[in-house]
């Protein structure tokens, strides 16, 4: 691991609470809704839940560690516009979910381009494919088992929302920023506020 | 006074005017309704609200001055992104002011902190603070004394709706840098656009 | 022309690509109707609905190259992000197309002097002009002669959407940048990514 103990701990609240906030939204909205009372719930989510997405932002920062050129002068004002730009365009989802698909998908795909234009950098785009791919993927297979569903107006990707695609890929892009920042600042030397 | 006759002029007519776009806004949605007929209106506005927007405008320009470090490096290509970012996001709360309050809230939350990240310092943030508390207490006391209410879907917070705090905040670090442009315009060996 | 052959075949097939997202987006949401069988149709729009944005889009491209001082420092990267700021403003008037006008209009306002204060300059503002005033013009005739209708909720511009205006401006200003883009590709030696 290149994340450090901290790190890791930061990055995996930071992703839980983003994703409790998410996906409350996307229930308070009927854009989502659970049929489990399996396990606890925080909030409006089952417990694994926000684990799951702390998990994921811990190990997409850590991949892009491990990724070429690692930027050194990425400012925390950078990362914390990124973390508004995902959340915004998260809740930009359960706001327009009920909107036809091409408008509120292409919507959310025009936030993302802009989010990578504007935070991005090359290997950024791996990490943002990853969880474009695999997110959507899992939330699927969640869908098919029956734990939760999509309401049938924002269910055109195999029973998901076809927003997930670019909201994962924002995220993916915005969490390998937060990596380069947790690794930047364990050099004191190379410090850019 | 740090601000000059003619930049307090315009100041005021730019923070009037706005503050007229938003208002109208939230009248002809139903987030907002009015109950007096005490004085003239402007457009969907009584007369004293554009003018206690102008007066804050005014003040939160002159309190950045006081402020240590005032920016004399921002241009008014940044000043009018920040007009813009501002009464976009004073239109958006008009937009979204049905919606659950959490996605709504949220939206205009990372809006405010994007505006901040791109247009901010760090002496703007008291600025920021300054308008975020005062601007929705004003408003709470209107409202307890009957001029005005918010729609039951967005009176969350006393009565009045829970963006206002991030808006707000938008609000003052946008005029806090409109301060700094101001001032520096005192200054044509500096004058960058 | 400034513009070679290949750069006139990929701004063309961008504006007809983009104008088709955008056209869809209108149709579903009932934002546009169109009242025509006349000629054969391409996904939501007839054929001569992408040809005349793709025209459009080479016209103010070379238009912007016969203005004073390309810039030949835009990057690809700027390329991107002003397509996708040109597109989900596009959308978002689709999605908006039913708010009231003022504040429906005032965020299309926004967005657009956003953009052009993060990727315009000074000369863009001509071809931003140009196509606010056409593009509107345009659309105002071909409603006049019954091809198509703006739903009654947005039709306030002489029987078009007025935020038809701002959406045309920032459509122009991102092309004229993509005219520099194009022009710049031409000088390796000053490639800038």
């Amino acid at each position: 691991m290149k994340l450090r103990v901290p790190d890791i701990l930061i990055l995996f609240l930071l992703g839980a609470g983003a994703s409790l906030v998410g996906d409350h939204s996307h229930v308070v909205t009927g854009t989502t809704e659970y049929f489990t009372d399996a396990v606890p719930f925080v909030w409006s989510s089952p417990i694994w839940f926000p684990a799951m997405v702390g998990a994921a932002t811990v190990s997409l920062a850590e991949l892009r560690l491990h990724l070429p050129n690692p930027r050194t002068t990425v400012t925390a004002r950078q990362g914390l516009a990124g973390i508004a730009a995902v959340v915004g365009t998260y809740v930009t989802t359960a706001l327009v979910h009920s909107a036809p698909s091409v408008p509120g998908t292409t919507l959310i795909v025009a936030m993302a381009v802009i989010t990578w234009c504007t935070l991005g950098d090359t290997p950024s785009v791996v990490c943002g494919v990853v969880a474009a791919v695999i997110g959507p993927i899992v939330e699927i297979m969640l869908v098919k088992v029956g734990v939760f569903a999509y309401n049938a107006d924002s269910d055109g990707l195999f029973g998901v929302g076809p927003w997930l695609v670019p909201l994962y890929f924002a995220f993916g892009v915005v969490v390998a920023m937060l990596g380069e920042i947790a690794a930047r600042e364990r050099q004191p030397e190379q410090v850019v506020v």
